[in-house]
């Protein structure tokens, strides 16, 4: 016996095939796409008339019956059936509930696979859109709080071992760059998706004469795609976009063990609000980074769901194989996932009062100026090496004897190297070793000033391309719909 | 802002907390576990008593009430609430509202971390005996078919190029002897699973002397587990079931592309029964083998789930982390999965028809012989390596004359070497041929038939264990809700 | 004790140092970038020079020892050692041979976080170029296989049951639309890779005054990283480009599992070159396709690949890390994998011959026309559905009676409607089928010599990309090695 | 062209040879599989004499022949090669050259398909010894560390967040456990590996009489498997041996983090020997926890070879398909990984030094005992609800006012509670808090004394396994090469 879930719908069907209608049908997850298969049928239609295939008056009839099965599934009256197996099929039948037998000409010139394809495709474009948006208002949460934080130092850490003071600006703004990458990535992606499938029929195209420019056009794509078998066969840009989201969550698994760490009373460098943790059953004095956890951990289901459609599409002969049912659900997960796991991080960071207090004091006694202490030297003449062996010896008599060098008199120091002088003090205060590195990406106040400006005009690029990309998704809906 | 899925459901929350809600509540898909929280707590109830915490009117109240809220919700009456979190938090408020503050004893000397960790134990356990049943099933269609084709032959494939002649019989004997490892190594996965974690609190154990063995044997565990800090940070029988499952499901799909090529008119070895196949939106003239495409793609769920889980844990440092909320879907989606699959491959194959005409014919004209006549030479003293190369030219000859070595007389033969006698064309018969093989394990009709007599053994040894593992699942049920 | 392969070297070093060398060090395989590492080094000093570090004699005296130590590496005469860690150590250590304690000045304002991060894009840069060469020649066997078959038909299969007929062109004018995407994939990974991270540092910025824009024109990237802490932790570039490479071996999965199952004897579509079959120790008769399994099989690393690395960078707190140094073999050996794959495959469908009659043959007897005798009576003004459905009846009465439809007169037509004509017989013929899918993208012979046209002029926009990137792998390496 | 690796070495093969020879051949990873492929047909010549195909003479003459060529790989004095396509091939070739053309008898009754099973088989067994032996040896540390810190205190931790005080032996006994069950799940996966496939020819048996139970034997497997068709196709055994050594990375993953962390100045909870850490080139004040973190990167390797064999399997037909080449990369590299990992880890940890006072430290002022202080109102007959809640207030009240719940007196805590007792302060104590975790499995010093007691009863039963298992491996050797 099949997993319990499983429950006789319709009294004529033998127990057997009842079985066998659940574990074949797409409605479950498909269902996910009623909108997108609806405005795709008006478009079909438009090319059906526009061909001469429809009468006018059929078109007009065809494209009202849409309309109100539209209507009635968003106002849950509509009945989705299990054993008419997917959507595209329950729509069809709703469509003929509405009006009749001309319901029948809506399939013509077109199959479920070239159907199935341009579904897909609208879902993932509308998905792109929505992860774009977040992605841009997470940015800008970084951007927030890197303008206050120009110049509050912490510890920027190799190896979870504290090894140069940064700013806590500059911090965030790793993961600004690091975003911004997941932006262009998503976009190249959706570039390469957003072409119209429809047309291409069950393999071979279609017969019908249709003009495939057109009507890619009606739904705002770029273009028709060019080759039928390669269209019924295709879902690159499935998996092309669950891979993009794969590596957002990489990022913001970072991003989230970095604020567990930080959030532990051995860092204490963040504060999160009560809103963005919970308590213990058990322990009530416990303030546990959650959201940050769940984000984490949410990185296996995205990477799971990237390994789902990469094994699912192994080896395939063309062209559409029913195995191609398993694109749907890796696909909506991951999105899911990536889209609430931006928002609730971007909150979780929003809210957060970072200690910087804590901070400094952690940069303190970690010798984080060692390196400069060697570039010192270095600036002096010495060679790197020999500066780098000196200023190990000076740290481990330094420790040795437990006296901080940031007490040590200029006499201290000379006692190393003459090479020394009275301003070595000064050079090596924290604020001073983070100002030094003004080179152009650096942790400098004045660099990531720069920074920053630079990041402004990126991101009214951004802006632009989510506006162009808003247009094709919208845009169609607007004028299907009328 | 977040998927559009999310709705207010308290409107005395603030938006922000209604996505959090949806963002961390495990209700969703944990809820699926309320039977066995229930159990579990029942449980717990006793092992209380026992220890003097809750007084004997106490434990029947809480009994009572447990099972009346267990009632409640199986009958769909009790409403269970996203923002109470969990399943956990909702069975303790559902039992407030039956009992009153007597509920809030229930927690004692308990953690969200140890009652999470047997309730998904006490789920895998069920659904673990629910695999080990569906395969011993399919094993029995195996050995059905297999009895009744021990002389029906077919062409035995090596790189999809027929090889050498085997019998239907041994072909699907394959599959049974991959199963019972399925099987050995999903009972491996149980005997390392069937331990209890209750006791072991929040991660250093319960300091309230509750007798952990007691309650163990109360719930048919073979133990306690070993260790506090391990028991509530231990998933490994999570991933290690799903593994299994994905063995499973990798043998599923060679079967199932074996059952596609056969379908295929190229092969045409199987007709499928029309409850098992569809037919197309366009092409009238098809029966595809949907059932089959779909199990093949469904090893790419489990694949996915795998690597969710391997995902998740990698890198946690003790003990419980909110990480591990995501253990509980893959687990269940692996377990759907495998169940609904081996269930319509199972079917498939028993209402299939396989055509002994084709799969004959396909074995001529194929030299399918080579390798005895190899032998043959061999056995009259010729090394074998010579042998192969004499018999690599005859075929060569024949192929290019057209003449098939079937219809040589001796002389054709005794062209090529004197070693050859008149026995050689009764030699070279395939049912000869294949029932050479008697090697054990062999393709004979003799070794197949001593398979299978040893297969039948073998299931006997599987009902026993399926037996003791139905008693550690249905026995501590019975007995609690009494 | 660690696994065999371990031998001590130094014999001045402890067992145990010796083995924990072996696991930390990275020159097993970190080796293969020893020529973008010293070509990294010799910009490295320019930029030196160029911001007053080193003098011009210096500089003249580090970069003739850097291409004195890049010459006895190439020529087999340096000896790399184990002990000194990695590659950058190693040529470090070569110099101070070559030039004594100059070279000391060489890591001057350098970490090797930043030198790793450069060797690695460096090496990615030339191995992206590779494989946009491979690719493109891969294209233009397909192209010149279609060109020659525009009118060679087989049958488009769905479900691996013949579906519609189709051309072999048009058939393997999918792959190169597969193939165009992967392309354009790989630019897009190229295109944000290609950014300098050298001035770096170990994490917060060189404080040596070096011009980051300068030093990334002199190596040919776009320009600098632009945060340096982003810089020494990102590896996106990795991942993605595995991922492309990924995506390429489903591309020649699918091609492989088609070339399989077309050497069946089943099939018998093609003929492979003896160069690229093997055959049996034990079987003479067999030609196996053994070049196409293995690549099947390959999509498997690649996938691994792909997996190493996203479980490899999951939760890894800024900065460098050494887990990182799990980043280069999967990327090494991904590339490896797909470059040869590519290669292989093409010269086996470059070699390969296709077998006409085998193809058309099973065109037949299949009904292939099935969707034509719909649209036929759509064009006479029956809806789709209801002309579904009596086809449906027509192909089930045909295959009880035994008589091909192909056999039917004209009255045997209008026996199942009076919308038949005359013309019914011709409309169809197999060629007239094929040729009705004239739509932009289909199988008809228009449609498929139309977009051949289209991809010779696409083909010139990948050589002139070719072309650019080219340029900045090759004219770097010209320019520092002159 | 193909990655720049190829080079010619015949000059009689064609350039296009050359590099399919390349790709097809596994000699450059296979070649690791001589000496068992060897071992492997000694007890094939044994088997061939027993049925009379080969002569005494004949048996004598071969096995000092393969005793030879053994040999002579050994000393490095065999040359191998490439065009000879695997080892097997390799193997029979320096043979031939070793006693002449009764080499050819050698391969009688055998193909490279049973042949290759078998080798695979015998490498495994081997490595999973090795491991088992690792384990075992991490595991004498754990304990021995254990021993000497029953009283050692630290924060247990969940969610990064101290929760109740545990002793570092009851911490590092969590990791025993996992590593049992590690111990015990790779047990598993012996034995259902420990059969026999010779015999099974190419796929449906051999027909030459020999005695597989005898064969078997010989080799000290449990017996022969059970079909031939299975056998040839099965790699189960490696795919699972490979997860049970993911499972293993998982585990050393977590620890590994754990490191990290206690490792960093913020945790400060442990020491590393200087042997276990390295500097950095540019900092030289680091000391970073390499072998930690190489670790825990190392997962991704297991885990990619995972799915790689995952990858491969799916969808593969019976019998033997050329993708089953790529079975064995990934499992040489799995134990290679596994292996080192727990030998560096285990070395790690036994030459660290625990730094107790910085443990102890950061339990208090975390309110550790917040739990107890809970438990002692529920002692007193408080329902545990209520008294979390008012603990929560307490704590919160506490850290309001700054004054550590500690440092309050008897009258400080009856303002909450007329419950509270004078012996309510010593009930606090940190180590009593831990002691009264006396339950089975506790952290208390009692529980984790008898922990140990029986974890020492445990080891006994895994020596034994072990010897077990290393007389299957070695005595058919000893036998053998005699």
């Amino acid at each position: 016996m099949p997993s319990g879930k499983k429950q006789p719908k319709n009294p004529l069907q033998s127990p057997q095939n009842e079985v066998i209608t659940e574990f074949t049908s797409s409605l479950p997850f498909d269902r996910e796409l009623y909108f997108w298969d609806i405005v795709g049928s008006l478009a079909h239609v438009d090319a059906l008339a526009e061909a001469g295939i429809v009468t006018q008056k059929e078109q007009k009839s065809l494209k009202s019956g849409l309309k109100s099965v539209l209507k009635s599934i968003q106002e849950g009256e509509a009945e989705l059936l299990l054993e008419l197996e997917d959507i595209h099929m329950n729509v069809e039948s709703l469509l003929s509930e509405e009006i009749g037998a001309l319901a029948g000409k809506l399939h013509t010139g077109r199959s479920r696979n070239d159907q199935g394809a341009l579904d897909l495709r609208l879902y993932v474009r509308e998905r792109v859109l929505e992860t774009l948006e977040e992605l841009m208002e997470f940015q800008k949460v970084l951007i927030r709080i890197a303008k206050k934080n120009l110049g509050t130092i912490m510890p920027g850490m190799t190896h979870l071992q504290p090894a140069q003071p940064v700013s806590l600006a500059h911090h965030l703004m790793a993961y600004w760059f690091k975003m911004k990458r997941d932006f262009d990535r998503l976009v190249g992606c959706y570039e390469r998706l957003n072409f119209c499938p429809l047309g291409s029929g069950a393999l071979s195209g279609s017969s019908y004469g249709i003009d495939r420019f057109e009507l890619a056009k009606s739904l705002n794509f770029r273009g028709p795609t060019d080759n039928s078998m390669d269209s019924v066969s295709d879902r690159d840009f499935a998996v092309e976009s669950v891979f993009c989201l794969s590596l957002i969550m990489e990022h913001l698994s970072s991003l989230a063990e970095e604020i567990i760490l930080w959030n532990s009373p051995q860092f204490g460098f963040i504060h999160l609000s009560p809103d963005f943790t919970t308590g213990s059953s058990m322990m009530p004095q416990k303030r546990n980074p959650d959201i940050a956890e769940l984000t984490r951990g949410k990185v296996g289901r995205v990477a799971g769901d990237l390994v789902s459609l990469l094994t699912v599409f192994k080896g395939l002969p063309l062209t559409y194989n029913r195995d191609l049912q398993e694109d749907k659900e890796p696909v909506f997960d991951a999105f899911d996932t990536a889209v609430d796991s931006l928002w609730a991080m971007r909150n979780l960071l929003s809210t957060a009062k970072f200690d910087s207090i804590r901070m400094e004091e952690a940069c303190k006694s970690s010798n984080l100026h060692a390196t400069d202490l060697a570039d010192y030297l270095v600036g002096m003449g010495m060679p790197f090496r020999e500066a780098y062996s000196l200023v190990k010896k000076m740290i481990e008599d330094s420790s040795g004897s437990g006296s901080s060098i940031d007490e040590w008199t200029i006499k201290d120091f000379q006692k190393y190297s003459t090479l020394f002088k009275d301003d070595v003090k000064g050079y090596l205060e924290l604020k001073n070793v983070m100002n030094r590195r003004e080179v152009y990406g650096g942790t400098s106040e004045k660099s990531v000033g720069e920074s920053i400006s630079l990041v402004d005009a990126l991101a009214k690029e951004e802006s632009s391309v989510i506006r162009k990309i808003r247009d094709d998704v919208e845009k169609p809906v607007l004028q299907l719909l009328r």
